[in-house]
Formats: C-alpha cells, sequence, structure tokens
C-alpha cells in the first residue's frame, strides 16, 4: 500500500479549466495528507493560477509541462496520436510509467477513452474496459456500468462489467456484498433483447456477485441494486436522461416558484432545504466516472466540472488506489477466465 | 368523416377498475357530444359503477357484457387465446368487426399490444406496430416511438415508425412538419450501434419526412425533437427512466420542504404555483399510448391511470378517427413500399 497517492489532474480539459480543475487540487492536498497531484498542461497558465492560492502545502502540488490541449470536438483516436504533448496524453503516459496512481480529466471523453485503452492498456483477460459513473439515488448512488464509447458489447463483456464492478462499490463505495442487475424491458424472466436474454443465466450462475436479477428502468432512482449492468449505448442513454430529466425538471419547478408573490415569497422560504436535499441527488457531488479494468486508473469527470467533483475524484482515486481495486479486478477476471471452458478471449 | 366516433373503454382494466374507466368515459361523454362510449366487462359491475352518475347522456354510453378479466400478470399470448370472454378480447373484435373505431384499456400490457396485432390486425405493408407514448417536455409533448414489446428491430422498422410517428403528431398532436430525431449517444455522425448507424442514411433519404438527426438523451425532455425514433428496448428504458427520476426527484423535494418550520411554511405557499407548473410535465395529462398500424385505433393508458387520463384518451381517439390517421398511414406505408427496391417485407 502506497503511502502517498500520486493524481495526475488535466489542468486544461473541459469548460471551466484551467481554474476548476487548479482549484480542485488545491482543496485535495488541503483536505488530505496523503494526496500528491500532478497538474498537466500549459506551465505558464497553470502556474498563474495556482498564484491565486497562497496558502496550500506547494510540495504536494507538480507542474508537469504540455504543450497541447485536445478540444473536445477533435476525432478522439487520431487526436491521441497526433498531439503527443497534450496534457491528456502526457498525463496518461506517467500512469502508464507508473510515475502516477491515477489520471482525472474532465477533457474529451472520448480521448480519455481511447487514451486509457491505448496509453494505460488493459488489466490482462479484460475484454472490455466499461466506463461506470455513479448515479445518485434515493438510497446513496449506484454504478452504471457500462456508459463508454464502444457499443454492442457481447454477454462475456457484461459479465465482466458485473464482477468489476462489484469490486468497485464494495472497497470504494464501501457497499457489503452489492446486489447486481441487470438493465431490461421488463421484471419477468422472458423479457429482454437478445443480449440481455443471453447475459442473464451467464450472471445467475456465478458465484462471486450478488446477482438480484432484471432491473426495470423505473426503478434506478430508487436505488434497488448497486451495481446496474447494461451495454454501452443503454447506458448512455441512461446516464444522459438522468440528467435531462432532472435539469428539466428543475426548470419547471424554478417557473412555479416564480409564478406570483405568494410562491417567491414560499420560494425564499423553502430554497434553503431544498438546496440540501437536492444535493444528494447530485452527480457532481461523488466524483467521476472511473474507465475499470486498465493496468492504472483513468476518471472521467463532467466537462463542466467545478472544483467539487475534481476533488471528489481525485479522493476517489485515493480510495481506488489504496484498495488495490486494480489487483482485486485482476486477479477476479483471470480466476473467472480459469473458471469457464476454453475459448476465445479477445475482441 | 364519422360524425359519431365510438370508443370502446376496458372497464376491467387497470389498477383503478372499474371506478376510473367509468368515470372517464362519463367525463368523456359529457364535454363532447361526437362520442359514444362502450364499456366492455362484467355488466353488473359497471352497471352499479354507471349508476352513481345521475346525469350525464346515457344514450351515449352503453355496456357490452364481458364476464372473464385478463389479470396483468397473465402470459399475454395465452391470455388472449383462452378469455375469449374478456373485456380486451370483446373490445379489440368490436374495433375488428367495425362496431367501434377504437379501444382504449389501462389493463396488461402484453395482452393489449398481442391483442391488437393478433385480432384487430396490421395494416398492410406495415411491417411492426410501435406503441408509442408522448412524452412531456418543456416544449409541449414529443411522441417516442418505439415502446412496444417486441425488440431488436429492424432499421426498416425505424423507418416506418418515423413516418407514423410523423403523421401522429401533425394530424392528431397538430405540429406541423414534426421534427424526426433517432436516439443516439452522441451528436456526431460517426456514433451509434449498429442499428443506428445502419438507420441513419435511411431516415436521411426519407423525403416524406422531417429528419433532425441524432437526439441525445439529455436533449429529450428539452423538447427539441417531436418524433423521437428508437428501438422499443431503448424506448422502454427512456419511458420507465423519465417516470423513475421524476418520481425520485419529487419524493426528494417533498422531503426538503418537510424538512423544518420555516421550509414547511414555504412549502405552503409555493404548492399551488408548483402543482399547476408541475402539472404540465405529468404524462397522464396527454392521454394514452397509442399502438399504431393496426386496422383501428388501440390506446394503451397507464395501469394506475386516473379519469383524467382515459378522458383524454378518449378524446385522442375522436382526434385520430376524425383526421383518419390509419388511412394516412397505410397510403404512406404504401407509397414508401411502391419506391422501394423491391425485398422482402415481412417480420
Amino acid at each position: 500500500m502506497a503511502e502517498i497517492v500520486r493524481v495526475v489532474v488535466d489542468a486544461m480539459g473541459g469548460d471551466n479549466a484551467p481554474v476548476e480543475p487548479v482549484k480542485g487540487a488545491v482543496e485535495a492536498v488541503k483536505e488530505k495528507k496523503e494526496i500528491h497531484v500532478i497538474l498537466t498542461g500549459q506551465k505558464e497558465v497553470i502556474e498563474k493560477e495556482l498564484a491565486k492560492y497562497p496558502d496550500y502545502p506547494t510540495d504536494r502540488i507538480e507542474i508537469v509541462h504540455a504543450s497541447e490541449v485536445i478540444e473536445t470536438a477533435e476525432p478522439p483516436v487520431n487526436a491521441i496520436r497526433k498531439k503527443k504533448d497534450s496534457s491528456i496524453v502526457v498525463g496518461l503516459n506517467m500512469v502508464k510509467k507508473k510515475e502516477a496512481d491515477a489520471f482525472v480529466s474532465s477533457g474529451s471523453t472520448g480521448a480519455v477513452l481511447v487514451g486509457g485503452q491505448v496509453i494505460v492498456g488493459r488489466s490482462k483477460g479484460v475484454e472490455r474496459p466499461p466506463l461506470a459513473p455513479l448515479l445518485p439515488t434515493l438510497e446513496g448512488v449506484s454504478l452504471l456500468i457500462d456508459c463508454g464509447a464502444n457499443v454492442d458489447a457481447r454477454p462475456s463483456h457484461l459479465v465482466q462489467f458485473a464482477k468489476m464492478g462489484s469490486i468497485y462499490m464494495e472497497h470504494v463505495v464501501g457497499i457489503k456484498n452489492p446486489k447486481v442487475a441487470i438493465v431490461n424491458n421488463g421484471a419477468e424472466e422472458e423479457k429482454g433483447n437478445a443480449l440481455v436474454k443471453e447475459t442473464f443465466p451467464l450472471l445467475k450462475a456465478c458465484k462471486d456477485i450478488n446477482f438480484i436479477g432484471s432491473i426495470e428502468a423505473r426503478e434506478i432512482p430508487m436505488g434497488y441494486a448497486d451495481v446496474i449492468v447494461c451495454e454501452a449505448f443503454v447506458g448512455n442513454v441512461i446516464l444522459k436522461l438522468y440528467e435531462g430529466v432532472g435539469a428539466a425538471m428543475m426548470k419547471k419547478i424554478k417557473g412555479g416558484m416564480m409564478k406570483n408573490l405568494r410562491s417567491k415569497i414560499g420560494a425564499l422560504l423553502v430554497k434553503p432545504a431544498l438546496k440540501e436535499t437536492l444535493k444528494d441527488f447530485d452527480a457532481s457531488e461523488h466524483g467521476g466516472a472511473p474507465l475499470l479494468g486498465l493496468k492504472g486508473l483513468v476518471v472521467k469527470t463532467h466537462g463542466s466540472a467545478k472544483a467539487v467533483e475534481i476533488r471528489h475524484a481525485i479522493f476517489q482515486c485515493e480510495q481506488f488506489t489504496k484498495q488495490e481495486i486494480n489487483v482485486k479486478i485482476a486477479e477476479r477476471i483471470l480466476e473467472s477466465k480459469n473458471q469457464e471452458p476454453a475459448k476465445e478471449q479477445e475482441d
């Protein structure tokens, strides 16, 4: 177990860079002594930003210069290949060379996903590394796995997602024997598309996970399962609709509260309590989405992430590293492979 | 154009039967003179329920006895086959025999879908009849097509959904030149699973729809598109997550408002305005989900539908029938078939 956890933070990534990533890094090192942050990006820009904070432990924030910036709109594969001196590529290379334990970025999701796979590389036996954000629910949080860029998954991918997700929820989020469910269009056993029907019995047969069966989308926000397994296209729909419905409802509610004098006064009285409650339902409080199954940890935070999310993502990296999640995942995947009848393993 | 629209209402279907379906029927005939309702189900039960309403036009509500009831948990195919004297089968047979224009039920979704296809039958050329609920958005409503029971659709199915959905939105909901979008995991042209990638150029080539490209799930509640095309598994996830996130947020908000004395007073002041605003965001205000592409109209309302939803569904049927949507759909599908190069047409 490393005493110091070294987290690279992409200082150039996201809508609020460099302000928020730098702020999040400063807050993180101030709050926890075991954290060392490496900010990658344009040195002058980062230095100027850091100069705003007079009292932080300067020995635990380091800058590694990277002259280039990958824009969100750039085709990811090209960007990773060509911009060798970008904050993302430089940061991921540090993880690859074990100069850092983890990498956090609010930059281009595509570039982070591609870079994570190409530069850091998959753990032995992992068929497809899933992107797994935490969703807020009425009970706490659930891990939605997979929301990555590779769609049309195979049943064996989903089985690995279930295993990796269980390890993450147990050791990073602290939920004992996490409940695993597969997203389905009905609760009955005969429901499902071809992929779900094929995957269901495989999950049922896994002895190393706590599989509780199908979950309908309606039940996801209720927190009935801790690990929500699905193919990435469906995961993407779930993640984005969660945000969309939430945002639309908040807009409606705000509009309703501003309707007349009576409601405006009511709004003033109700606001503090409401804000407090809805904070729990805000994904940014829970850090970023880990890309699991790699040889190092890569965490993707929202493009619009603020310092609070960056800080939480850094703490997530600390927990992940201390708990040696990658080792646990590699062992579990290898174990499963050994128990399986021989068959093709790669994508 | 028929002067009187005859709508069969399943008096035994749903959690609130017979109370709410009967109430909805009474309200509908009271509000609109052109509507004639036929209530199917156990005669005595319905008569007792109707006796509660002293002043409605009794000549426009008729009872057709059906001794059996299909339960929600019954396997649909079996239920339709065996319970020939159920309210659903009796009602659908009336539509088939042109004794009624439309059928509305809050009962078993599976039985209504199966019965609609098997008893009423598909329109000529329609490959798969989609179930298409209206989703509330910040701009009004959008049609989500398909949310039916048949998953793993083919590209040609999605193209037909787009055409049928456009006709519905234009002539029933009254949106001129409705914007059609396909649900995707990104806005970029190269995004999508195999189905979406294959369907996208087909939709782009359709001259009879206003195709605007991909829509990410986040944008659905914003109302950026009028017709949201997707495969039924994804549609099911969208529909149910919409409900789930909404319900979870309302629970959170209510909890927040009851937090302390200050917020409780605020809640009292803000409640009426809030209720009014959130009404627009309530799916039940918009009636039920039509099963399109059949030889008659079948509308599925929520299992928990109240009279207001039944009433709106009946009005939907009136509009649908007066606008001769089925004729329009049949013509459009036939037109498209004629323009296509010859190929296999059936499921």
